[in-house]
């Protein structure tokens, strides 16, 4: 096993250590194709500069490579450690400074779901619009979740358009209204990737720990008047279809192995195919921020742990493929919006009962145009990174 | 102009003469790399054998000639149009007998996203969950739509593995049945796939003028009690998700220009951004045949026409792009159930008051193991062929 330290400058304590290396897709601002690399310290390192796998690192996307699967993924990851451990030679070549580099979409996303997992979030949303039954009858005994749109999902830093949209009829005559979007809004959660693999048959911890390659931030933009008038009954659709944004450095699942906890206890017990024996909850702290563009002062609104999720990604995977369905190399799976019933633990401003108040003063029911939202996820030693994306107006 | 009759043996009157030329992906039973054609009488041809635009047509997938756009669309029709004339030297050895080919999915489909146009359809199932008020508040004012999962989208042919889910609790202690779907349905419906091009700003009309390459048929398959127990609030997701059949040929929008008619009037006037100038409603006889594999025999269930929707397909692309989503080459656009009120003219089983009697006998509330459905589609001397799958045992 390689040294818990690097040559890399500053890589101890950065959260983005030999315990981490987490893979993205960056181009040099210089020039040059894009190649995909692993973040250490504030450096990328270039894995098509140092020759491994011909075909696979010099390219645009992480997809050929998640393709490969878990035992080259793993073996991949020995041997990086290797790389970087004190015990080797320094590769300066290789050595990116992040500075120097673009961070680009890190796959070709195939299909992107999106789950509904946390009891707080649909309990207290679900509460807003039926107070004495608010979870779904579905709820506790399977993840519910839709399909997203996954041309749309966007790298942290990409600028969001307020989306323009119809809404609910505000005149006696019955026309809804259109424009932007007043009531804009985030939602904090962690998504992951996968690769190939086989998920059937094997159970639920089996196929999981075969398919699930890592994890990135999500934040799954949503516009709250558009999603009242158009979701009944097939869900949301042009109120979340306008931009996702991840984080660009996906954490390899073997890197969270000491985060893995046994999370909440589900009751009633759920369906034999959705019972994991493994600890599946992540135990990462999550946050928000949001900064204005006028101040570019950031506060934070929500902090959370990602270890309260009902559903974890196990169960996700399995239900997601239960009725026979596959999943490819570069499917994104997201949580839902990752929330606590305490004040200050939303992980979307619809779910707070009275507005924020920023550190320059002004307040935020939702979202205006010049803020920017700042995600980020830490769990022990290891970073997510973050996802960040600013409003812009819409245009209509 | 070319002439209106071509060399090819059998095609006037086919359905898949000069004026028709849809395109797909075949791959020679005899071996070789997979190449896109034009169907033409009972051949493909082959547009690789052809020498045309190379890099293009010699690829596994309709996706590289889809991004080059409607000029070059145009452009390629017209000169496959000389080359098939009467008026020209026959090529027949880029004619390749279709008994000798495979047809492949002709296209890798990004986003496929499923309408809920027809208002006979929507009107009939809402009726059954909510007698007094069938229609959702929104559904005159904006075309209804969800995104369905790309990965599982599958070319005629391919068999139809039923699914296995949850269901309603059917017993005191409250825990959700688990098994085989009893209630599998097919869908009838009419789809577009889109080429690159700009959908914002130039109108609707001129959008879809620009980005629609052209239609297939499509079987949304359906597993009933799965979508019942899983659909609040976020819309179908496993009922749908297992399996999505196309027909292999792309009907080109420019084939169907004289098929275009107005269509019906909509009440109230939708706003401004879902106006048409143009006619979208495509005059198409489409049917559905059940084919139980004991007898062999076809049973024709289902006649009615495409013209009846409510809204058209550039009203639909207009709305899923109205708030800044983008559409890539190859997204797949499904018009949702395609129905009318007379009996024998529902898309789906769902929507019948009484089982379906077969000509062997035997009766039909919902799809049976060994059954297969035969949906076609016909544009006066245009047709669309055939989706067809016969429905799997399910395993578990």
């Amino acid at each position: 096993m390689a040294a818990e330290r690097s040559w890399v400058p500053g890589a101890e304590g950065s959260g983005f250590g030999i315990e981490n290396l987490p893979y993205g897709v960056v181009r040099p601002r210089g020039g040059g194709p894009p190649r995909v690399a692993v973040r250490i310290s504030e450096f990328a390192l270039d894995l098509a500069a140092l020759g491994l796998r011909p075909g696979v690192f010099d390219q645009g996307s992480l997809n050929a490579f998640l393709r490969l699967g878990r035992s080259v993924w793993s073996e991949t990851r020995a041997r990086l450690r290797e790389i970087v451990s004190i015990d080797s030679e320094p590769v300066g070549r290789a050595l990116l400074p992040l500075s120097e580099v673009k961070t680009l979409l890190p796959i070709e996303i195939g299909d992107y779901v999106d789950f509904y997992s946390s009891l707080e979030h649909a309990t207290t949303v679900g509460r807003m619009f039926r107070p004495e039954d608010p979870l779904p009858p579905a709820w506790r005994h399977l993840p519910i979740a839709y399909h997203g749109r996954s041309g749309t999902v966007c790298v942290s830093g990409t600028p969001i358009r307020r989306p323009c949209g119809q809404r609910a009829p505000g005149t006696a005559d019955g026309t809804p209204s259109f424009g932007p979007e007043p009531w804009l809004d985030f939602e904090l959660e962690l998504g992951f990737v996968t690769g190939s693999g086989s998920s059937v048959g094997s159970g639920a911890d089996a196929a999981a720990e075969d398919v699930i390659f890592g994890f990135v931030l999500v934040n799954d933009w949503s516009a709250r008047q558009i999603q009242a008038w158009e979701y009944q009954p097939l869900g949301p659709f042009l109120s979340k279809s306008f931009a996702t944004s991840i984080s660009p450095w996906i954490v390899p699942l073997e890197a969270l192995a000491p985060m893995r906890v046994p999370g909440v206890t589900r009751d009633p017990e759920p369906l034999p195919y959705l019972r994991v024996d493994r600890p599946w909850a992540l135990d990462v702290e999550l946050s928000v921020g949001l900064i204005p563009d006028r101040t570019e002062v950031e506060t934070v609104v929500t902090k959370v742990n990602a270890r309260g999720l009902y559903w974890n990604a196990a169960q996700q995977l399995a239900h997601a493929t239960m009725n026979g369905a596959s999943v490819r190399a570069g499917d994104l799976f997201a949580s839902g919006t990752i929330s606590g019933f305490e004040p200050g633990t939303q992980g979307c401003l619809l779910e707070r009962s009275a507005a924020v108040t920023l550190d320059d003063g002004s307040e935020r029911r939702f979202l205006e145009d010049g803020d920017a939202v700042v995600m980020r996820g830490v769990a022990g030693a290891v970073s997510f990174g973050e996802v960040l994306g600013r409003v812009l107006p819409a245009e209509c």
